[in-house]
């Protein structure tokens, strides 16, 4: 966590501002947030549409001067933010310090560069800027239950990706042998890709076995495919199963002291008492 | 709940026809429900094979005449139902309300509206009469025990679809920045629309990346899609698994007290006595 | 179950021979069963090898000639059914009865009617012989245990399959009216096909929505089908763990009374008696 | 396990190459794992991209160069895991031991048979090498948990997959009779094909119901996969959530006794004493 400077009596403002940009809990943080977010929506759909081509010739001026006030918008805020906290360079080195410094630097690139239009594109990356306001304790708690159950089955997905990878890297070049090039199975790689779509039951269909043998082989990966699939999910629930027994055995009652209250309870259910919020720590500790 | 006005004598019939239309426990009301269901199942599929062109061209008139017939009967039941409750202008603004007017008004304005063939469409919405219907006891426990489910998960299903958004915003800007308009990649918007239909693992295949490093980043999103398609499913099950241990726990022998009994189970397995009924209040409550 | 006539001196041989047909603990029951199995397995596979063109061209004639070699098989094997059990009536009229004269008799009445050759795909149905072999107590437990948690989780899945059908019937109407015909919605029936095929995730696309707000309900429908997937996982899941959960808490070793063994335990972990056999009584009861 | 030869004074060297060839436990061992792991990961590359058509013309000379480099590198590997363990035969005809030798054999092959082309597939078979150097602790315990829930689910994933095959049987006739080859259903095995794209949500689209009648049963058969696959995915679950519990249950800590310890807990909760590390015998045993 980033401080402000409390030595400098003129900084008042500058703690004043901290709160308000980089807290959630003041009303006027929380508008902030709210103000951010609408912001942050709005030039991400600005950069949606001027990538659709009909709507980029007829409204390509209205959308670039669009794309502007954002950027400067943007650049104000990059700034304030460095201002305010008491490490710029901490900052501005962080995850969401690159963010927002990738969401305004694509716009200043493109007039140095005439070719950098394709660079625009990066501006999307924009829409990670909303995680920072999406870092209000409600969805923290959420998410950090479910990033926990995550991390808990890291191993066990490891396993089970590895496992993935090397099935398709065999069946891929066992496919790749049998359909060969006639039916776009044209190299390994390819083949791999599409032992990839069938697997993950994804199935363009731009690639297809036609041979019978092929088609076996096919459906085999298919039934493999619909079973292990069983798999992560078995281990991601287990997890959650876990986690929410392990919840409901810890959180008691500060009053009468019982115990195995629901999820979402926010009473003690046998004296009314209201129970201590499952924040981040709690949960996602 | 909309009452009858008891105050009024000659108001006898009323209350006897709210029973029959709105109520399903007297014979009466079950049989007008049954009759109800067919009628609306009948009517919907007289819109369906409307809109099939062949069939229309040759039996169009016959499908008319049952339309009107139809649209009679849903106005007859329409006008008895604003009849009989105490409070018609709630009714009508209610959800069920609204959707009997629904099912009735298309038809109507297609005689004043010439060009109105379109809106004949919206008269498919009589199925949601179905649900009226289905709002039978036995279902009504089960969709509470599901939808209280449902609702528990909530906030974690918000995270969730929140990140799988941001996912395919970002997957999309970056396949349109690889692929180009070449392989379909038009946009960012169809590119996102294209992340959707693989991370969902739907796959249609109108577009599907060409480029060798198209297909690398594709093969990545169907295997995320694959992994993460566990999380809904995990915070369901987890939910579902806790809703029946919870309910497992609370219901216990009004004679001899025994507890844990079986889900479906109608009698104390130790005394035999029949137990409370799993009411929709007692799960759904 | 049927049972042999005892009263009959002569009738021995007719008792041993339902012994070795009906039931699967003697040797020669075992070994009758085994046989049987193979020789549907191999009457299935000419049935399918017959229907591919190029080896029906080629070898028909042999093929051929093996139907016939099966089907009198089937027809001895069907006869000795009819001549041990005590009520051949009442076996006839049996689903397992049925599923053995449909086996045979699509080949004879062929010889009657030169037509009848799209009649003789009914002898692929001969594969639901196979369940017959497959009552073997080890996998009639296995298969009890599953039946039973479908039969638990019946009536919330009638509510969820209901939910969909709905769902699909609204978004096909509603996809007709923004797609229309050039896309190839070109009815509402084909359109609720089309709701079907993405809910699902299937995706074949044949039929694909084509402008932007048919693309931007497709990627809603996606993603509902996506999440709620999760639902009849959650389902099956939870009365699976409660089935296994129960049946731990149910069986005991015989001599020391040691609880909560594990499902695929043999032996008591306390005092090594062998525990009482999960038999098809005591798990799918 | 294979041992080295204890009783020559000679063989200390071949004593310290089984250590560090086979063994992973020395800084030398996994050193060697860490090298053996990268090559095996580059002769797999090199393998796929010769599998390109514009690579292998362009760059087949270097290409082939580092094919014999690894050859003759997995050649003096195999070597010298033949000369260090202590009955070769064995070795050679273990798992391990064979896919060792097809690792180096098809280069050696296609100097002497010029058609031996197709062979090279063979050689991505390497790839199984690395399940060798996965032989980790911290992996074997998670993969022996995963196996471990997987050989328990064994039979009721049997039924499972011998109900499913047939059902696609079943359903690939009907189609064949329903839509005829004029919608690709030209035979039985390749509606079967079809059914099991369909039934596991793959969905290519190649072959694809073409009538009213066919659309019907397709949408009957996706809607039933869509339910199907909660059962794998319940069993899987069940058995892992079983798996669990078993493990929390088991685990204690060695001086206070507490039970009940996460997962992924190292130290007693109570007491701070180290817990004994989850072994592959104790989880996967």
């Amino acid at each position: 966590m980033q401080r402000y400077d409390e030595s400098a009596a003129g900084r008042r403002w500058q703690q004043r501002l901290y709160v308000i940009i980089f807290e959630h809990d003041t009303p006027a943080g929380k508008a902030f947030d709210v103000v951010l977010l609408a912001v942050i929506a709005l030039s991400v759909l600005v950069v949606l549409l001027d990538s659709v081509p009909s709507i980029h010739e007829r409204h390509g001026a209205g959308l670039l001067a669009a794309e502007w006030v954002f950027t400067v918008l943007f650049t104000v805020e990059y700034a304030m933010r460095l201002a305010v906290v008491r490490s710029p360079l901490r900052y501005a080195r962080s995850f969401y310090g690159l963010v927002d410094l990738l969401a305004i630097l694509p716009t200043y690139v493109s007039v140095f560069l005439t070719g950098a239009q394709e660079l625009i594109v990066i501006r999307s990356l924009r829409i990670l800027r909303v995680f920072r306001v999406l870092k209000l304790p409600e969805y923290l708690a959420e998410a950090g239950y479910l990033s926990r159950a995550m991390r808990a089955s890291r191993r066990k997905i490891t396993v089970f990706v590895t496992t993935v990878l090397m099935l398709v890297l065999i069946i891929g070049s066992l496919m790749h042998l049998i359909e060969g090039p006639k039916s776009g199975f044209t190299s390994i790689p390819i083949s791999i890709y599409w032992a990839i779509v069938t697997l993950t039951t994804v199935g363009y269909g731009d690639i297809a076995p036609q041979t019978p043998l092929g088609r076996m082989l096919a459906s085999g990966v298919m039934i493999i495919g619909y079973a292990i699939i069983a798999v992560p999910t078995g281990i991601v629930t287990a997890e959650l199963v876990n986690l929410r027994r392990e919840y409901i055995r810890t959180v008691h009652c500060p009053v009468c002291g019982t115990e195995g209250h629901d999820d979402d309870a926010r009473f003690c259910r046998v004296c009314g008492t209201e129970l201590p919020a499952a924040t981040a720590t709690d949960i996602a500790g």
